[in-house]
């Protein structure tokens, strides 16, 4: 049976040199060059099978891709640049090395897209399912981090495309919005910033929450994507309800001054002084209640 | 039932600032102020149940603590001080808020010995067992960092303190040698390092590759931990091979140009110029193979 030194000396053969990387993965830690004057990003990600994915319908090229592309989201959300990523995974015993290279694949896939290398990594089997968590590391190169804390009554608020059904695929296919982003952010407009993986009800009052805002939503703005429609024709709601509270759309949401005026962008609201997000229909005025995902304990 | 968010709340309030911390958690990632000169280095471990803890033996406090410890412990390997870091858990359905507070505050309390705050996180639950992540960030604070590529023909090979039988309970409740590492690291003589994890016969092999190096130790040197003679008289193994082949000793192995001369180093053995591993008992010398822990997949 093959074991993880088998995996561990393949991943060393994928990695390609780059001056920004001293010590590349094999050893205790990476160790980095890290430009003066860059800020440095972090955080993490999980995928858990019969949650995040499911393995049965999903390979693994596209569970590696999803937790890489989780992960380049959040740099998204901040404005950042990827500069690399650490991950690991919990292999189901027997699962094959082939296997595992697929993950690490995925993972390479959607990080060389932005040139972001995985410099480490920790490989275990369990009789468990498989789990893969990433951590990703961003820089500010040149744009000030745009955080959830900015938004200022009279702000429009914006999206980055149409939402709702992503459980049809786009889930784990979508393309984080980095470009955009670095776009968004040096309009100079853009004031709190996050990328919509829980859900539009349950993302916009944490700009809310830390901005001391409120929000209002105009009902008929809202875009709604073709999967959303689709989906309410199984589920039998509405396709607004499913682009209210539908998650892991990973489009962006944000608060901006002005319109940045950049094609795709989509105004669906204002920022209020007064806390409080309502909805407005064309005949009703309502609290938008959360709806989107959140993990039980 | 409790959610997730309610566990990002309470984790929010545990916060201490930190000049360093610019964002803390709570937004998509956490911004940090890097040191200009300082190198990142950076990695991460896991802990899944059932394999390196076992949940209906060890705590919650214990399981955090272990997670957090093996990451310092590579800090240590690097000679590094620890920075920040970010974590996962993928929580048993139902298992509680108050287990979850458990398992963050066993972080919390082995990473406070070090100063290592953690920056962010991301928690999910599953119908699956607990499995734990830890990324660490580390920074060079004016030492290089030690390797496992720099050791050369001639050199002492040395271990940080007695080895064998931690699965008695020292897997869990071992401290990282951060600061004796970089007391050592200091001394100009250290040339290759890393913290015995999978055993010193699976570990020592890492350095001999990645220094092209052979070595050889002379058994009767090996200093053998009073657990390894009382799991002998279990597994009725000589308390020589648990010294050798059992992992999660979290002592240091290091090659070094002469004896640092620091309490609780013991020389073991001698690099080589030839590769291959070897050890020398009194009446005969024999190759050594790696019997040390590897995950199959």
């Amino acid at each position: 049976m093959p074991g993880e030194f088998d995996l561990i000396e393949w991943i060393k053969s994928q990695h390609s040199p780059s001056a920004f990387v001293k010590v590349p993965q094999g050893d205790d830690l990476a160790v980095l060059d890290w430009d003066a004057g860059d800020l440095l990003l972090v955080g993490v990600d999980q995928v858990l099978d019969g949650v995040h994915f499911d393995s049965t319908i999903h390979g693994p090229r596209l569970i590696g891709r999803k937790v890489m592309n989780r992960n380049l989201s959040d740099c998204a959300a901040m404005a950042c640049l990827p500069a690399a990523a650490v991950a690991t995974v919990a292999l189901p015993r027997g699962v094959g090395l082939e296997y595992a290279r697929e993950l690490y694949l995925g993972l390479r896939e959607a990080g060389d897209v932005f040139n972001c290398p995985i410099v480490g990594g920790d490989t275990a089997s369990w009789p468990g399912k498989l789990a893969m968590t990433l951590t990703i590391l961003g820089k500010s190169a040149g744009i000030a981090p745009i955080t959830r804390a900015g938004a200022k009554a009279g702000d429009g608020l914006y999206v980055t495309g149409p939402l709702g059904g992503s459980i049809l695929g786009r889930h784990i296919t979508f393309l984080p919005r980095i470009n955009l982003a670095r776009e968004l952010a040096s309009t100079g407009a853009i004031t709190a910033m996050l990328d919509l993986s829980d859900g539009l009800s349950r993302d916009l009052p944490h700009i809310c929450r830390q901005s001391g805002v409120g929000a209002i939503l105009q009902a008929r703005r809202i875009p709604i994507h073709p999967d959303a429609g689709e989906l309410s024709q199984r589920t039998g709601t509405d396709p607004l309800e499913h682009a209210l509270h539908d998650g892991e759309d990973h489009e962006l949401l944000f608060a901006a001054t002005r319109d940045p005026g950049l094609p795709g962008i989509v105004r669906i609201g204002t920022v209020l002084q007064e806390p409080g997000v309502w909805i407005e229909h064309p005949d009703r005025r309502e609290l938008l209640a959360p709806r989107g995902w959140e993990h039980s304990i």
